[in-house]
């Protein structure tokens, strides 16, 4: 290289999974020539079903159309703007100006770098959970923010500690991550948490943005922060249609909240994309008319799946919650165990692979998360693997 | 709002096609009201033709399937970067590995940001063209980088003027943005002029970036910077199907350079966002082998259809070169009058919109673009709405 890299990309390293995606092609390479199966992988949040059967004739249909493969409106096709407003309206009781404070994302992994480059200034604060999505703090990164983390704990239920939020200085914080059912702990949000979340916020003009993805993955309801009167105002919600509705490969997400924000948001977007292919927008459509009949089906296989976790979780003597939410079981190991050795003796020596809770923050060390992302007959397989190790 | 955006969102404008398109839309609904017709748009350059079928077949066959839906790899699928060496390979004699040269983007827009983002820090300067392409510009603001324009004129065929650049104060300079065949100018490439510039980025130690998504429309023949020996080291060139293969809503694009560069680059990427969805990268590789008589008759329809554009560029006194590449036709206007005149009055008074050259720098002022992704038919209304003006 005849220039150096940024000095942004210095504290950033290759994202986790794809550097361990990497490893584990290796290693069945190896597997293979010593005659050993693949590595069960429980590590990413992929979900390995299939859209709403209506999402998949709509893409079959309109992508072979004429007129429909030029640029798309940075805005999304209203139709879109449209659906998701009635998503919202119909499960978590919001209203939402489909004109504009809406704005569909090419997935909200996305969106978490818009808004960071939106918003954040360089050494503008930033509160981002531990543990929580490690692209919360990397996207902070790309835009020069200093991180701020604030605890999560288990004998919190996973909320943070309002108390021993308003102790912090909280000078020249200017924005918070929150992100309910949160990942990787699984906890839930009730009411009463998002109207604390908000007014903690409001008080302290923070601008609260709540990541909101697995709101239909084994909930007991579907909660939105938006919902709290007033939240808009100093509120964000990004949400998705990758785990609700199996779409994770398609790329698509939204950001909702107050119309001047949104401006804002569209600013830095319009720059750096375009909009997304209208047959996908279209199928889009399509799959958030799915009822609740989609989600029981759906969350029956993931609760099948979460019992053979829990028996993983059981050998490896961790301790878990029945009641969380979303896309993983997240462990506690037994006292004076950490979930990287764990993770590496499973890869290593029984050919899962199971992601240490430390690359979600310093209070995941303890921790292991496995993915309901894979059958029944593959959980089940590594469980044997587990226990027979 | 309760916190204000980032400075580096102030000095960016929405982009102009996204606040433009917003103000047709206005227009339509007056007209519509009026009994008038709807707006001739001559802006944009989003081909309307239809992508090669056995891409179309690729995608409705594949989007259906099982498997297909989950997350895609960062680096994207094995078959994509083979593809994309292959292209290389077959229309630019240029040799690239695809498993560290060739990172497949969400379109080449987005890679703009990445490439800014991962090389330039706050204050590094990057040299950009005037006339250009804005997002080179917005890009690097966002990266909060300094922009330094050079400037590209008619009188030495649109190409950098290497004695003034010589005789620039390139100290922090860092990135170059160079675009060939180029917009708005529709300039063509030589290898003289790569090996040039190629040079011009070794001996300074400024990393070129090459955008090359023309290559394919009304050209010659096909350049890329990469053919020069030893570019890579100093070069990265984007590249895209949008234009070529009739592919723009689809976002598909990649850059190629040297395994360190790429490496950085995906550093970045992995941060923002995902793979692309795979059945569209599968119709991508379907695409890419598309043969010289696509091209063909792609072209053969351009070139009808920049006729009738010279014949409004002749209505309206402007010159312009038949020789030059790409999907629009870039006209100088008789002396006195500027582009952002003739625009607002045609875009008023004759119901046709064609863009002002000044958005694209300032030695674009007197210049006006039309886009060649309109029918002949529609070409031909515009220029009698102008003739009768």
């Amino acid at each position: 290289m005849i220039i150096q890299p940024a000095t942004r990309t210095l504290s950033v390293k290759e994202y986790y999974f794809s550097v361990k995606n990497k490893e584990m092609a290796r290693l069945n390479a190896q597997r293979a020539e010593a005659g050993l199966d693949s590595i069960i992988n429980l590590g990413i949040g992929s979900p390995d079903g299939t859209p709403p059967v209506e999402a998949l004739q709509t893409v079959a249909l309109e992508a072979v159309k004429d007129g429909v493969h030029g640029y798309q409106s940075y805005t999304g096709i209203p139709e879109l703007r449209k659906a998701f407003a009635a998503w919202y309206k119909r499960y978590y009781n919001v209203e939402l100006d489909p004109a504009c404070e809406i704005q569909p994302l090419t997935g909200s992994k996305e969106g978490i770098l818009i808004i960071s480059l939106t918003f954040l200034n360089k050494g503008d604060k930033v509160l981002v959970p531990d543990p929580g999505y490690p692209t919360y703090t990397s996207a902070s990164l790309m835009a020069e923010a200093d991180i701020v983390k604030y605890d999560l704990k288990e004998e919190n239920g996973w909320y943070p500690d309002f108390d021993a939020l308003e102790k912090m200085d909280l000078t020249g914080v200017k924005m918070m991550w929150t992100n309910y059912p949160g990942m990787p702990t699984g906890a839930q949000a009730t009411k009463e948490l998002y109207r604390k979340i908000v007014d903690f916020g409001r008080r302290h003009k923070i601008l609260i943005v709540n990541d909101n993805p697995y709101s239909f993955i084994r909930t007991r309801e579907h909660l939105s922060i938006l919902e709290v009167p007033g939240a808009k105002e100093g509120c964000l919600e990004m949400n998705s249609l990758s785990k609700a509705h199996n779409m994770a490969g398609w790329r698509l997400g939204m950001v909702a909240g107050e119309a001047d924000y949104i401006k804002e948001i569209l600013k830095v977007k319009s720059q750096m994309d375009s909009g997304i292919f209208r047959p996908l927008q279209l199928a889009a459509v399509k799959a958030l008319e799915a009822g609740e009949d989609w989600f029981t089906e759906l969350n029956a296989e993931y609760y099948r799946r979460a019992e053979v976790a829990y028996r993983i979780m059981d050998v490896l003597g961790a301790t878990y919650n029945r009641n969380a939410a979303g896309l993983f079981v997240w462990g506690r190991l037994p006292e004076g165990q950490k979930g990287v050795d764990v993770s590496d003796r499973l890869l290593y020596n029984a050919g899962v692979f199971i992601t240490p809770g430390f690359i979600f923050g310093k209070n995941g060390e303890n921790y292991i998360r496995i993915s309901l992302c894979a059958t029944v007959e593959k959980l089940e397989k590594a469980l044997e693997k587990v226990r027979n190790l």
